[in-house]
């Protein structure tokens, strides 16, 4: 080192996952994790309201002030808000077990929503298998003093002959490399073509040559699909000329660390350098992504040839580096709906010059690609059959209709189905209880945690599992209130009021009771009261009941692991025939892949974007009224949930007559 | 300075021009001159071998070695061999007279060829005038809960009602900024759309929105026009609005540094770095015009939107980045005839990002986008009448057809129209001798020059002239050699044989004779035979003789400076009726312009460059069998040229009669 110079970098070391990076001295402790790869939970954002960033300095110094968010005992053990932290010397930083997003979680996501296409009845059909990208192999007579056309010229005949290739564009750079390409093996070169994007009523599909390569590389002909979520982002690699999935992964959108929702998200983008770093973020996401992809199947990344993305309007919006301030802001527009396509590598995507990335139209601010895709892969447009698509989430997504006409929604679920603003709220991870059934008489619980692990929170499905169970044994009534007359220590006052203990500490990898409370309750409430409220309001807008639902179809990852009946239960499912409901998955994974084995179905992408009317629902009074009317369990309107209330009633009989005390 | 850095860096002042560059020692002086914008002849592209770049080295040192193109005399004197030196201190250098290229002909130029759109006979008519860059300026009601469509769908639902615009694409950067110029100025916004270049059977125009600026900048409305020739580039400022050309500029390509003709740039391209350089001059050259059309007009860069561009295959080769290296190789073949559009900035270009440059498609090798665009211009397409395009140059570019067929081709005639392999050769610039007359019986030569200066040498067209005047005196025969019996001393042996002093020492700017010899004789022969062998093989081969043509377009610098009736006397243009003959002055540049007032004429670019088939003359037969026959004054078959050699029998008759001994 040189003489004088100060030494101004550190080296912050994370456990557990045994990560190192060397950043600026006095760089933010939470942007160090996200630079690092190393996943904390971040609810807002990095405002230091939420106090989900928690970590232990176990070496080292950091500059940082205590918030309410850490009480006296946290502090002097060395717990401190990453967020609100500055690297001050080389540290040591152990990632609590409740502040990580732990990768398991992924491994178990990805068979249930990436393996298969989704069930028979909910897939696009019909669709002829014609990539928007082609590979074409041809043996071209060299030039000779009677025949001296350009090179150009002399590939797009032999493209027209042995490809049926018309009218195609070229890009500049294939001309520039063509003459020697073509050169050197003989004029025998492979050419790669892509298919407009768009196509409109007033032109045919055009292809354009966006890569040469000399001799035949025909067989090496692969694309990439993706899924954006806020939440996590899934990809996988194509193999065009089989029409098969060769590769998938999935890991966690390296934004979490900017904040949970897409609100927390688009403030974020209004600071100076916000919208690039979440950009960043993101495109380093996918990166990640993609080298996994690479190294699965041992593929590369020459070899890869177009994108296609499905992501919400925001997500899309954020990785085209479009601000998408006015998302948030009333009467919520989006820049765009349809989006152009964009030169991955531009956004700073590891694959090749010439690859194009297709984003997926979107409908509204809060309706996005990644439901047009859903839709397009469950082949709802191409059928009569009357159908509500759903994806339950933070921004909860509903679709109603067929191939004749679709509207759309969204309502803000808040974060309960993910765990968030439950007391001992946790998303589906290792340790998360997702399941529970509870003992008669003496309403001991038994408790499911995914992994087999000890218990450490609730995940969201679990929440809805526990619910649905108290009030099937009348703990909590249909108000979502205990009944304290029950003869247990199971139920006791909290600090938020009435709370039931599901593990004591002793049972808890926390090392603290886990309880459920009547505000976290309230918070399911009000969460599957606005997606019921939601698509109750959907349903009367064109004049249909829900009993008039041929089928439901349930998307998302928090949707693949309800349970039916007890969604119906707790009134968050219309109350008709279990065997309407159908699982795809991560529909909007499975559309991106269909688009890029056929264009029939990238047409089907525009065409259902634009046939989607969009009902907004936070001004409409309609909304609120069901809204109102849904906060209760499963309703306040019994005739809504017939089946439900005959059951309910019939359990409160059978449990009587068994001994339980009411 | 630090201590102990070495001091590398030395100044080059050049004079007359008083142009200082700093420079790396060791540097080029060829390279620094070009660099610096001071423009020297170097034929040969910097080899050493043509002698035309001589400096004079009036202060400072260089590193330079003597080769025969530099006598003992001269680099005692301090002449040096520009390309051959490299900068070792300061430098003052003097660029002499004969090997600079004046400005001062440009401002000639430009009057003849940049002026008017050309004679009525030779335009193109009944287009509409509807350019392909479009400005609209809307008024948008504001999003409103009831209506929250995207900006862009805003933006496109209120350009489709007020400009009936359907169907557009849009650039991702326009959708970057449209959130933030909508609210700018209350949704008041102009968009600039431009359509689609190409326009194929397959599709329709399709226009996309390519920039968006807030309130009505709709006045605002301007695109640049091109010609980049191998010798000088010439550009238009155009008021979109208007149809007007608001300004115009002309200067040498910076390429001639390199290489005075195309085959020694290509060669030029081979080196390390070579295309790069070379694309980099014709950047600078492009840059320096805009610079000046810009402050002519006080128009501001941000404020021009588009460029089209007309130049041989070779130029638009090179401008493009795509290596021309085949151009010089049997068979001859370009990499591309048709080029998709660029975005200018990409080039290095010095235009806003949005600016699409619109190259003109070319037809072969040989015959480039300067030939199409100038078909175009004059009309030729739109009319049954038989006409022969002409651009003689060192390579002579031929179009025959008309409305119904087109048939081009290329020769090369050599340097000599350019004044170059021309003893006292020159450009046709200050001092250059471009008329002649002889008076008689003593055979005294009356000069005219360029600018009236004092002698320099002899331009193309004055070399025409001379060597006709000199036929009709009968100083020198048919066969182009001296009439030595004539009691003369103006005919004297010199060492490249006889030579005829046209003006003595004390009479001209180089204190030297200027002589024209045999050689120079020999050499315009050669020429001239090349582009009317060129003619008659394209005549030919589809069964018409030279009277059948109904119209003679002469285009192109050199073009525009000959006289008809001399032209004829030495059998450089077909003996048909002088009102047949048009001149257009630089057809390509007004071709480029109108491509930019009217995608009728974009359209009739494209179908003129497919419709024109092109003859390789390199290897014909024909081709060698007429030009053999063209070795004569005017021609070894009197009845191609029957008027002439009545009128040179006449004249030696009436001569005869006057005096003259021959």
């Amino acid at each position: 080192m040189k003489k004088g110079t100060t030494y101004k970098k550190v080296t912050v070391h994370f456990e557990p996952d045994s990560v190192n990076i060397i950043v600026e001295r006095g760089a933010s402790l939470l942007q160090a994790a996200i630079d690092a790869g190393v996943h904390i939970t971040a609810s807002c954002g990095g405002a230091g309201v939420c106090g989900t960033c928690k970590v232990l300095i176990e070496k080292g110094e950091v500059e940082s002030s205590r918030s309410e968010k850490l009480s006296q005992e946290e502090w002097e053990q060395g717990m401190r808000q990453a967020c609100q932290s500055r690297v001050l010397t080389d540290l040591t930083v152990n990632v609590p077990v409740e502040s990580r997003l732990e990768t398991a979680v992924v491994s178990r996501e990805i068979e249930m929503v990436t393996g298969a296409a989704g069930p028979a009845e909910a897939i696009a059909t019909g669709w002829r298998f014609k990539p928007p990208l082609n590979k074409c192999y041809v043996e071209l007579p060299p030039p000779t003093s009677a025949d001296n056309t350009s090179d150009l010229s002399r590939l797009l005949r032999g493209l027209k002959k042995k490809c049926t290739l018309n009218y195609a564009g070229v890009d500049l750079d294939v001309v520039r490399k063509l003459p020697r390409v073509l050169r050197r093996k003989k004029y025998r070169v492979t050419a790669t073509t892509l298919v407009q994007a768009v196509k409109t009523k007033a032109d045919k599909r055009k292809p354009t040559i966006i890569n040469i390569e000399p001799g035949n590389t025909s067989q090496k002909h692969f694309s990439l699909a993706f899924d954006i979520g806020t939440t996590t982002i899934c990809g996988q690699l194509l193999d065009l000329n089989r029409g098969k999935v060769i590769a998938e992964a999935m890991t966690y959108n390296r934004q979490i660390g900017y904040g949970a929702d897409v609100i927390t998200r688009i403030a974020y983008c209004q600071k100076p350098g916000g919208l690039k770093k979440l950009q960043q973020a993101v495109v380093a996401t996918i990166n990640q992504i993609i080298d996994e992809l690479l190294a699965q199947s041992q593929t590369k990344a020459e070899d890869i040839g177009h994108m296609t993305i499905a992501g919400n309007t925001t997500m899309t919006h954020i990785l085209l580096g479009i601000n998408p301030e006015y998302i948030r802001l009333a009467p919520y527009t989006p820049a765009a709906s349809f989006f152009p396509p964009v030169m991955a590598r531009s956004l700073g995507i590891n694959v090749v010059k010439h690859v194009h990335l297709f984003p997926f139209p979107s409908v509204a601010s809060y309706v996005g690609g990644d439901i047009v895709s859903g839709v397009v892969a469950a082949g709802i447009h191409q059928r009569e059959r009357l159908t509500l698509y759903m994806d339950i989430g933070t921004n909860g997504e509903i679709m109603l209709g067929n191939s004749d006409w679709m509207v759309t929604t969204a309502c803000s679920a808040g974060p309960a189905f993910e765990g968030g603003g439950i007391k001992h709220g946790m998303i589906a991870t290792t340790g998360a209880i997702e399941d529970f059934d509870i003992s008669l008489p003496d309403l001991k619980p038994e408790v499911h945690t995914i992994g087999g692990a000890k218990p450490k929170g609730i995940c969201g499905s679990g929440l809805l599992n526990i619910i649905a169970r108290l009030l099937e044994a009348k703990v909590i009534g249909q108000n979502g209130k205990f009944n304290t007359d029950l003869a247990t220590n199971r139920i006791r006052k909290g600090s938020d009021g009435y709370e039931y203990i599901l593990s004591q500490a002793r049972e808890t990898q926390t090392g603290r009771d886990i309880v459920i409370t009547e505000v976290d309750i309230d918070n399911l409430i009000r969460a599957k009261a606005a997606m019921y409220a939601g698509c109750q309001t959907l349903t009367k807008s064109v004049g249909i009941a829900c009993a008039d639902l041929e089928q439901v179809i349930i998307a998302g990852a928090f949707g693949s692991h309800i349970d039916i009946e007890k969604s119906i239960t707790i009134g968050l499912l219309p109350d008709i025939p279990q065997d309407r409901f159908i699982f795809v998955g991560n529909g909007s994974l499975t559309g991106s892949r269909l688009v890029s084995f056929s264009t029939d179905l990238l047409d089907d992408a525009r065409k259902v974007a634009m046939m989607m009317t969009n009902l907004e629902l936070s001004e409409s009074p309609d909304f609120m009224h069901h809204y109102v009317a849904a906060l209760f369990l499963p309703h306040t309107n019994t005739d809504q949930f017939p089946n439900v209330s005959k059951r309910l009633a019939g359990l409160a009989d059978s449990k009587t007559k068994g001994g339980l005390t009411v």
